[in-house]
């Protein structure tokens, strides 16, 4: 999974019919130090995130894992809202403190 | 899913028979702020997209979850038309606008 | 998808056996100005693919898609040999007129 | 499989309802001479890896072959926990030795 | 599949049960001219390659297409030990006349 942080939204009404009712997110890479990265993925959200937060997004055939998506053609989906990232002693993020 | 601009299209008569009547579209994705980048992909496309139109595309086995496709070689598919793509309080794109 | 063109073979006598009789060539991958760039793929053809024509390949499990591949660990196959490839109101290749 | 340092963890409480008990890991990608890289994934570990060990990753639907992990939305898991890695003649890395 | 050169051996013993007796190959992919890069994978061998070698490696869920790795998390698989390469008209690579 790669870390990324909530940027927007992608609306569309011309679409693959399974896609109807799908929250789909704009999302931004987070490098390992923390950094927002250009990269990018649409991501089809069923945990409810929002704009700002750091979430998990999982790709390929795992986005058809989570409930609801089995048959819809999404190849990312965001499976968690992250509270914590540690790496060593240091704390990278944390929701509660909004570190950033 | 990656966001797409339909560019133009791929025509061939000697193929996998389970390609006849798929229409290949040529797209270039399109970065987080915008712009048109040089990586393409060759998406076969089931929602009517046309050259200049916004879309998302699919990738890998996701492809294959669109109806129709399910026994076809192909591991990219446009998914959507876009209408509108926002980041924070910016619209990046709307199709009615047409803003690019 | 992704264009490329026919640049050679790759010859195995000690392979899994379900590669026995699969046609292997060496291409490489094609820019979306038409350009042949360093990356490259070896694919499992089946359509018949010569030297120097453009093809199609799909990657990843699309190529177990193609009849009798299914049982086999190919992860790049060619699906289409190309007429023309249009990207707006231009021709990129016809293989008619062998633009290239 | 990529060889990955262990560095850290990834704590969530909002996810997937599948990926409950799950232990996260933030990995950093090791290259071919044993340098540690700054790409990273962060996988699901059923071995029992500790930070500093050097393990190796498995990405994609291999994933979820993982006794566990066969309905969870991971793309990326832990499959084990090396004990040397050698080149030519040369040893890269020992478990035991801890050369790095 | 890409072209790889064996390089060396991944060593564990802590690792998923399924693992148990296949042996891991540390492999250095070889670019279009034949000259080894530094991207590598790891990767379960069936075929008995030895070091110096070169070989394919079909990644993916192409890997678990291979005889007994049905089951297994392993995204990479060597599938053939490669006799020669041919480009156009030149010999890149010869196993009989070790060229490298």
């Amino acid at each position: 999974m790669q870390i990324a942080k909530v940027r927007g939204t992608v609306v569309s009404t011309q679409k693959d019919p399974s896609l109807r009712g799908v929250k789909l997110l704009l999302l931004q890479l987070v490098d390992e130090e923390g950094q927002i990265l250009p990269e990018y993925e649409v991501a089809a959200d069923s945990v409810g995130a929002g704009v700002d937060e750091w979430v998990l997004i999982s790709r390929g055939s795992a986005a058809r894992q989570v409930l609801g998506n089995e048959q819809r053609p999404v190849d990312a989906a965001v499976v968690a809202i992250i509270d914590t990232v540690h790496v060593q002693d240091r704390v990278i993020y944390s929701k509660k403190d909004q570190y950033r």
